[in-house]
């Protein structure tokens, strides 16, 4: 990986040490390119001829996304967010009453929100499997979870957003197909950092977004469905791209997993998210996977040797999400007087917990991606010492 | 209104006669601007530092557009497209079985297929008003209608995307709110083109998009949603933006129309919708659609005098929509002629009728703005001349 050449393509790294890859990342200028070069398009020839001129490019990027994660390009649906996969996904699941919904922990708010959702309107039963040690799933708990019988959903967050542990998604996937329950797997901190195969993971469901290690434009995300379940889900909300009606009261899915989709989309940022898919294949999801995980390593330890400051992620796998607190000072403080100093950084905090517990004080997430340099990782660990020290 | 002020700042305007405003106009070049700069900023700074620093001018893109159909900031969510907005408001209404849907012949597909789905699953019974003479929706006979009671909702679509027609929608929404109906007004071709103010409107909800006549952005819209119904409805999808987790399994939403959003968009595209409403507002919608209607009738006036053309819009009230056809010549031979003479046109066709007749053959759409010229529309009207007389 030629890391020169890389931050040349990336004109954020010439203004500080960005390390909010977590949140959204700093696209490459071939992304950049694309969507300014439709939007200039649009503005010449106008929105629908420019997307007709675009209609090989809009297709390339269905196969972009369809490569990046082992799937068919009818297996892709685009979205405007990886949210809006998931919701279309999980909305989509015919759920009836006493129907149990399988998470973690560690699950997103977004998500918890939605499982409320149905409950109230479905009688679903959200139940949570415990953690092991290392604040992953416990799949023994899983297991025996599954073994009750009833579970239609097992739902799980492949990275916790404000966790640095990577929760392992193939067993978990395999334990749920065998026990005849849907896998919905959120990557969207996954996909564009390490390597992500639906097959390998059994997905059937699984949601990503373009902005954040993908480096794709914001307002896009994407969602796969497996060939083999699209019969069985209703999506939520319905229109003219996926469906046709073929009576007053009576219409038809389209085959494919645009059913989840609508007409209307930034056609600019789907040829930007085309672009950023490709640019990650090009460089290598092992490669990336490989210097991401470097460069967090190198993090957690620099931030370790720091008096007062605890790395909090746990997890056997650790991501590039790096997630840390200091005795005294506060997260939100803290990403300030980074920020101040060129370091960005972002104040990451789980909101609620299952069980009821009060959840954990805020703490600052650092997330490198490819692009920032060992030196950045050390002058950011030193910058901290030198917010904690002054 | 300076038109050749206003076509400077339209690039398109150098490259054909493009006349596909209610496909997808040609932006001005501020909204351009604005979204690129946007755009570049996010790749210098990062996605999120960057939307941190246009916090203002998105509370600003509220404003503007509450300001542009009469409503309240906090009445107004940004979505990705009018058929989001209007899916977030239509299937958030809790129908119950028997409830009725009254809407009318000239109904979008997209929306017919909703009503399709929601009759699947809740047992809804859709309705059709019958359209009057001029093919506008009949009051006399809506009235009729929801005298019979039992209407939840009235679904209207304020200029159909197929035909030049402009329906009271007024009226219609002043006889739902009487008879205690939910009135759901369709604006994608009339906002940005028209004066529309919610409050005369009677509207209770209103979808508009901004590609269209208000010159924004692909990928965005707006759900106007009165703030008295909003207790009423129950969005369909979820997320930490929309709402509160409150405990494992119950929450709350937010209580403005922010509700019906999602948290991630396309920020750069949201002040791109902010500056094409602010750059409506400056022109006065007024002095908008006195223009857009004389192009509008000066192309009807010319088509009508080619042998073998009919101009198919009716209605008492014309909108900027013009279609028509030819008694031997295909609408799809025409617009692909008309194209290759520089006269950028649309097919438009109604692809399913309520009634089960055979839906009427695909018409040219052509549709002006006020960038586009008096000449242009005589041009236009030659082009086809030549196009029909070779």
């Amino acid at each position: 990986m030629d890391i020169d050449l890389i931050r040349q393509h990336t004109p954020g790294t010439r203004h500080a040490i960005h390390l909010n890859a977590a949140g959204s990342a700093l696209p490459p200028e071939p992304v950049l390119t694309t969507v300014v070069a439709h939007l200039t398009l649009e503005s010449e020839i106008g929105g629908y001829e420019a997307a007709d001129a675009a209609a090989e490019d809009l297709a390339g990027s269905y196969a972009a996304l369809a490569e990046l994660v082992g799937a068919e390009p009818a297996e892709i649906a685009f979205t405007e967010s990886a949210t809006r996969a998931w919701d279309q996904a999980f909305y989509a699941i015919p759920f009836k009453p006493g129907d149990r919904i399988l998470t973690t922990e560690s699950e997103y708010t977004s998500s918890a929100l939605a499982y409320a959702q149905v409950a109230r309107r479905h009688g679903t039963v959200t139940e949570v499997v415990p953690d092991d040690a290392d604040g992953t799933i416990d799949l023994d708990a899983l297991a025996a979870a599954l073994a009750r019988g009833g579970v239609r959903l097992v739902a799980l967050n492949h990275m916790p957003t404000h966790d640095g542990l990577i929760n392992p998604a193939a067993e978990v996937g395999a334990l749920a197909r065998e026990h005849g329950a849907l896998f919905l797997l959120d990557a969207c901190q996954s996909v564009g950092q390490v390597p992500v195969d639906v097959r390998e993971l059994n997905a059937d469901l699984l949601s990503a977004t373009g902005r954040k290690f993908l480096r794709g434009p914001r307002g896009t995300g994407f969602l796969y469905a497996r060939a083999e379940i699209l019969p069985l889900l209703d999506p939520p909300v319905v229109d003219l791209l996926a469906a046709d009606l073929t009576g007053p009261d009576d219409f038809a899915f389209r085959p494919d997993a645009r059913r989840f989709e609508s007409w209307e989309r930034s056609v600019a940022n789907q040829l930007g998210l085309g672009t950023a898919a490709r640019y990650a294949l090009d460089l290598g999801l092992d490669a990336i996977a490989g210097r991401v995980q470097g460069l967090a390593a190198r993090l957690r330890t620099g931030l370790s040797g720091l008096p007062g400051v605890t790395v909090h992620d746990r997890g056997a796998h650790k991501s590039g999400i790096v997630t840390f607190g200091h005795t005294v000072r506060e997260a939100g403080e803290l990403v300030t007087e980074l920020a101040a100093r060129g370091v960005v950084t972002r104040v990451s905090e789980q909101t609620f917990r299952y069980d009821g517990g009060a959840h954990p004080p805020a703490r600052v997430r650092a997330s490198a991606h490819y692009y920032n340099t060992e030196d950045e990782i050390d002058q950011a660990v030193a910058t901290l010492a030198e917010v904690l020290g002054g």
